[in-house]
């Protein structure tokens, strides 16, 4: 057995510093742990939950992937990595200081290319009572991912790939950061007293509201509605689908987690964990009313109708993950899972086409997460609708102007032969499942 | 480039108190990191093992979904997401309390409902030699459901999803606590010097007695044993079952590292982290013996059984992660793989079916692990044994009496036309993967 | 409601005591946060890290699984469960303290196996200036494993397991380790000023030199080139190698961001959270470059060469994810991807197969990455190609001298007929996806 060293794996100047914290210490009487504890604990908090919201993008492509047909699984595929990506380059360029500007006039503002700490940061620099711009950044733009990937779901199957993805930079870029500082940026609806912990509303109801707007704009699939029928289009891949809810959840415990904003007191890391429990009584109380209900109504259960419960009762309890109680949580994700069952076949008989369920699980449960807030949270039900319809009428009304200058430009659907074939072939000449052939 | 800004992002009180540490320290002469440290490090460690612990949930379906025929991949899907939300649920109302009971006469309790800690908690209010209740349940509760997934997986292919679904309920919400409490509870086991660290017995044997149980009294898929013969049914889909024990892997490092229960020390991280090093050794020594002796006796490698080998490595490795020197988990974990691979076949021998080799894995790995911890850890072979009994008696008769009373009641075995069809048309009229063609 | 008590779960002594961290301090005058906090920080960004690059695992063998033609998916998954595993074992036996050796020359040391902190380790045992040894062990393991999957997707559908397995054995127990020892151990290059921070050189072009030599010596698949024509074989499931690459893109904020090596001052988990938000970049940048040069080159958008493109990113960045800024991220993210775009199609225009794009992602890309450190970091060129032309003539000539040996000693290549038929049903006997009908 050989004595074992310390590697030294890395040789930049900070780095070198790092090691030796202690020294550093002696040298400069630096702050000790209760001053800069918290701010470590929260740059932590960021970054986990960070990189759990970030693994909501491979659960969207999951979920969605499985659900619309094996000729378009491509497409799906490569729009999801595309608009994530999109994502982390526009709010870069312009979204975080669009959606947290330094100068505000409570509305609207610009913003410029973020900028990170500088290596190294000294406790002298650094947001002692918050987190390292790094990570703070990190958390929020996987956030705008996650209202992207919304849009995606629902317009599969026939939207072209171009068109959407500049649409995905619109939003990720504009409509979202400027409609998001309203709230989080400290701007009007937050002045208000507003109340949305994590999001139903500022993410999931403005996704769910680009996509409904697109649906509508695009029309349905070819087929979907004839002769006053709706034809089921069964998804291809089930288990696929599963896994992509599972992912989902898992980065659910980020997304709310995370949005504590804080994680180096006490009181804030008994919190971080008190969500943690609510959102997974929440998901856990939609999927099984969504069971239990898809049973009673269809006579069979339902997986889809399943996972989509557990996802709309996550996004029931986002809004206010942290005030109910665990029977709070569960009641509010159980009307979660209420809403979807009954909301899908609805959207159905307005044939408005939404491929995955995307508009019942974000918008519609959404809504009714930002509501519920009344019950256990400080908000008054006209400050929330206030909230629900500014963020209802902005993203729909922009997101529409959007798809139709969109629709007359470079137009934004495939040919009826291309639909037909499936966008694999048609738009990408590459299928995702070419040795399976199809029953 | 604009000034960047500390985004606000919710207005709660807690959360604006929380952003705000060190002010509140000069008012209140609130603790320093020294006291809060540990409460802080421990409740992450049990929201971060938490989360890895629950995406188990993703990993049992996943390696289920791959190992049972595409006619049942539905039912797998649908039997699992409902069986954790199930176990969400069910721990909440009597679950956490059975376990952990206030008052305990050492055998028997039923608790109430969980009860988490007040928002923003205060440091006099919170339990600062342990953590937060809400990580605490947390932790725990995924714990729970891993038990009930092992069931799933043995019953495959033949058993109705609402007996199943019954028996999740009486398994997590009774079964599992009541037993859990004689060891983790401070019961009679504790007591008398039983040891299982993260719970070779508790956790995962009882999932296999439980699931033992059921397979005898469903009887084997029809056509797996005609005229003195095993038939072979392979799996659907052998890259999510690849995917799956993966996703067991990594989920293990929560199950067994969390289960240090505390990570504020020096002495406490350094214990985690020599789990995280020991599991994932064991997990290795499991995967290659089974491979190499899947080359010897079979004459070809076997994936499903170095699949199943890194489980019973990470099963076996379970009751004492932490003592063993990274020489003794390997050799532990290697036992393990060696059990996999003479065990499968003898349950066929024993027309005993079990799907997913989820009794080899489970139950005689968690049997194998709970001996071996009295080669490190501190624990009699006589104890270690008594405790194996207690934990396979009640459990075993526990569950067969229950599932003795679903046949009688409500049938727990789908017709056998309908087995034939497949239980995703036959029982949901939903298909995993309607599109590819079956060979 | 019940009182709830704090489960005591594990009854070892040390976790008994370990339950009690202030009564200790007050027995011992243990030591404080300030001194304790950075050892602890670091030892848990090891661990969480560590459980982030060990599910890379994961994402190589879904790449992999989904860019390989069905027939070859079952001996994908095995070699990367069963390469992993090996690396895991080689890695205590022998690589971890050749590649961080106690007394060392600067070239060469061959290690013993790896020793633990004991159980419970007190502060003054303990490195506190750094993080414990399993949490160390465990981060540094994850990488040579990463390195060995590198290797198994260049050389995928052709050659046999076992010299495959052999070959990982050199490779993560010896190879790797001696030159990782000349960089990360202290040797010279890190001694000359070489400098690279996460491993573009010393993990990914390394496992990309490997898979050139092994791809040369094996020779490409049966009809992959023909009449001077290239012929593409399609991937089995884009789906599955999507999920792959967003799983690797996750655990890659553990592999740069774990590599700051601590995260107890305010310096060093701003610095990590920096290395996630560039990381992030330059994966994003990558995509969205190959997607467009795809579009612009090929006139369809080629999902394969944005997974790509994205991994390319990643690699890029890995040899100085801290201090570009996020403008300089998305550059050298860029350029990865357009090194994908251009590389993959030259290797087929020297008839090399590499069946995944290893050798583009991880050896061009790496070598790009090594490079760019000049532009942010304080390398010079000449240092930097010192470096990488070091590690390539090792690795490349050490790799070729055992691809020779295991050719002339076992074979490494499978029977035409069995390359054919698939090497699941000739080399296993086992079909990843028995019932989906080949097309």
């Amino acid at each position: 057995m050989t004595t074992i060293m310390k590697p030294f794996k890395t040789l930049t100047a900070a780095a070198a510093l790092s090691v030796l914290p202690m020294a550093a210490f002696a040298q400069d009487a630096a702050p000790g742990f209760d001053e800069i504890g918290p701010y470590i604990m929260t740059t932590l908090l960021f970054c986990m939950a960070g990189f759990l919201v970030f693994f909501m993008a491979a659960g969207f492509a999951m979920l969605e992937g499985g659900l619309v047909r094996s000729k378009n699984v491509t497409m799906q595929m490569t729009k999801n990595i595309a608009l994530f990506s999109i994502a982390a380059i526009m709010y870069w360029l312009v979204g975080f200081n669009t959606m947290y500007p330094g100068d505000f006039n409570g509305y609207f503002a610009i913003g410029g290319q973020t900028v990170l700490d500088a290596v190294g940061v000294s406790a002298a620099d650094a947001a002692l009572d918050y987190a390292s711009v790094g990570s703070d950044f990190f958390f929020q733009l996987v956030f705008v991912a996650a209202t992207a990937s919304i849009v995606s779901g629902a317009l599969a199957e026939r939207i072209k790939l171009w068109p959407f993805l500049v649409f995905a930079i619109v939003l990720t870029g504009f409509m979202y950061p400027i409609s998001g500082s309203w709230q989080w940026g400290g701007g009007w609806l937050s002045e208000a007293g507003f109340s949305d912990f994590a999001g139903s509303t500022v993410v999931h109801s403005v996704g769910g509201w680009a996509a409904l707007a697109g649906a509508i704009v695009l029309g349905p699939r070819l087929g979907k509605y004839t002769d006053g029928r709706v034809n089921p289009m069964p998804g291809s891949n089930l288990a696929l689908a599963t896994l992509g809810t599972f992912i989902l959840w898992l980065g659910w415990f980020g997304f709310n987690g995370g949005s504590q904003l804080a994680m180096g007191t006490v009181g804030d890391v008994s919190d971080v964990s008190r969500i943690f429990a609510n959102t997974n009584m929440a998901a856990a109380a939609g999927a099984v009313t969504a069971l239990i209900l898809s049973q009673v109504m269809f006579k069979k259960p339902d997986l889809t109708m399943v996972l989509n419960g557990a996802l709309a009762g996550l996004v029931s309890i986002t809004a206010e993950p942290l005030a109910p109680t665990l029977f709070g949580s569960l009641w509010i994700g159980a009307v979660g899972g209420v809403i979807v069952v009954f909301t899908v076949p609805l959207l159905d008989r307005l044939k408005i086409d939404d491929v995955v369920g995307a508009i019942p699980v974000h918008l519609f449960a959404g809504i009714w997460g930002t509501i519920a807030v009344i019950f256990y949270g400080e908000a008054s039900l006209g400050t929330q609708l206030m909230g629900i319809i500014a963020y209802g009428v902005f993203t729909f009304v922009a997101s529409l102007i959007v798809w139709f200058i969109l629709k007359a430009v470079m137009g934004i659907r495939v040919s009826e032969e291309d639909e037909l074939t499936g966008l694999d072939m048609s738009e990408l000449g590459m299928e995702a499942y070419p040795e399976f052939s199809k029953g």
